[in-house]
């Protein structure tokens, strides 16, 4: 049993404190990483308020973890001390079910355990990654590539995979028109993602406030969905719509903006219904769907291609103690476009 | 110009009157056809009740047309006098744009020529099947194989077409478990086709009254919805929902259905809204989409399937004095399962 420091939140939407916690002794087929950067995704503001349901108390979020090997188990092939990793946001699922075996581990039958919040498979609690190491089994820790930074990779790991496997199903490439909604921790990264794919890539956003950084990013376009002209002159416009944003959008508008036979992929998941038009997916033969992060298999190749693609989230570097502060802005939208909590910061270990 | 027997609408809602209609000469393109048997298709009621926007009265409906063909134009190859022949849901469309040029018809961009209550590109009218003969382009008459009757394969036109569409596009067959929600007019046939695709096919209806018929038809099973624990039962059970129902369902319910990356499509619309629960998409990468007929191809190759497994309608026939009451009973669900038109009875030519 090692200890190590750690943020924790000791109950639901109380401030962060200073803490230390246990990681496990290395089972044979155990990865140690030494944490060097942490993402901090909306989910985890979500979770640390307990507004998904019942939490576990105290809560050290975290599963966009970017660090360095420094410990392997016995029977640990796929890593070595000194290696570039990262985890998102399963550690564990259970390895045998028919989507386990398919590398679509967040589907396990058994259900995977996530990275925080989650009680592993020998009942004990699991604590993420604003903390300085974490103790994980290897099928669960993939390989940084050396083409990208820790820092930029972090949010790779739940925002990168979030946005690159829907993408990636639905067909984003060469002579497709994309359009992502919401240029947010997740809408950033989909944009690169879905340029680097060689699509013809359309934010759509609230405002034209960061239009200059959209198009930055490489796409080609820029509409303000607050302008209701943007829905006429999109009209049957897009093969692929991605859906980055948590709240409630007109259904019916965004399929009226997909061309015969497109698809608008939901990621993110406003708490209220929503309401369509059966007669908006009928004519067009249209599809919605919804997209959860991906697989391990998916994540290490989404990161090999966001290394041959120069592409890393655009991040601000906080210390521990600014993580409230952090969390606010997140809540206001005030933030280009990932925090990224340095560990170093938690102090010496 | 050619005179011909039917019966129309002369007004919203209004009962049928036997009329005489005029067809006209044939182009060097159009088949002349004998229209031997014409079904009722549930949207003929919406249509000549004008329940679905603005409608061209009066209103000569049908759009599940056989017959054998008595005239083609002298450009015609594809269709001789004396073939059997089929007339769906479009007798035109541009020919030119993208979906036309890939045989999805239905969604030509300049929009096709329904086959009543349409307007030609010539500026004229549609009448449809309830009728002694029609003249249409030859592009969109389809060959009716010996081995199917003509009575039994006129609703293939629509909705045979409306359900092998869906069908064969999300892969139902072996080693599949589809679901047909409704089993009427649209559903023996997804039933009867889904079944000869290979696929595990289970039957959920309002009620059990029904059973019998959906075993004889090819299903394994067959639940009721109104028994609320067939949705426990079924958790997680379904590649494919075909939902052939217009009435509203509880969408989430449904999707609960659903393995991870499976697909529901609904080719019934209710007019009212649907609402879902984003997240029910999310877990589980599922799909909810809407499919609209099928284009000339695909129509033909549906024939070519449904007589090489022995598939057609399980119809009523009926003379044409009979339409309106057969329209009240299809309004009361009261048919098993499609009622065909003799056009024989509309008198002699």
């Amino acid at each position: 049993m090692a200890q190590t420091r750690a943020i924790s939140v000791p109950a639901p939407g109380a401030p962060f404190e200073p803490t230390t916690i246990d990681r496990r002794e290395l089972r044979p087929d155990d990865v140690q990483i030494d944490i060097a950067y942490a993402g901090i995704c909306h989910s985890d503001i979500h979770q640390a308020k307990e507004e998904w349901g019942s939490a576990i108390f105290p809560m050290v979020p975290g599963h966009e973890i970017a660090g360095v090997v420094s410990a392997v188990g016995s029977e640990v092939t796929a890593h070595r001390v000194g290696d570039r990793v990262g985890v998102g946001c399963m550690v564990d699922s259970c390895g045998e079910c028919e989507h386990c075996r398919a590398g679509t581990e967040q589907f396990c039958v058994r259900g995977n355990v996530q990275t925080y919040n989650g009680v592993g498979f020998d009942g004990e609690p699991t604590y993420g990654g604003y903390s300085q190491q974490v103790v994980v089994k290897d099928h669960f820790v993939c390989s940084i590539p050396d083409g990208i930074g820790l820092d930029v990779a972090a949010p790779l790991l739940c925002a990168g995979i979030t946005t690159y496997s829907p993408l990636n199903r639905w067909n984003a490439g060469p002579g497709k028109k994309v359009a992502v909604v919401g240029l947010g921790g997740l809408g950033h990264l989909a944009v690169k993602i879905a340029v680097a794919m060689g699509a013809e890539v359309t934010v759509l956003s609230q405002s034209l406030k960061k239009q200059e950084d959209g198009l930055r990013l490489g796409a080609e376009h820029y509409y303000a969905t607050s302008d209701e002209s943007t829905f006429e002159a999109l009209r049957s416009n897009f093969d692929l719509i991605l859906n980055t944003v948590s709240s409630e959008i007109p259904v019916d508008a965004y399929l009226g903006l997909l061309r015969t036979g497109g698809a608008m992929v939901n990621v993110g998941a406003p708490s209220t219904p929503l309401s369509y038009n059966a007669f908006s997916l009928i004519a067009g033969n249209k599809v919605l769907t919804g997209s959860m992060i991906g697989g391990l298999p998916e994540t290490q190749e989404m990161l090999d291609f966001c290394a041959e693609h120069g592409i890393g989230a655009e991040i601000e570097t906080i210390p521990a103690d600014q993580v409230d502060t952090a969390y606010e802005r997140v809540q206001n939208s005030d933030v280009r476009y990932r925090f990224v909590i340095d560990t170093a910061t938690l102090g010496t270990r």
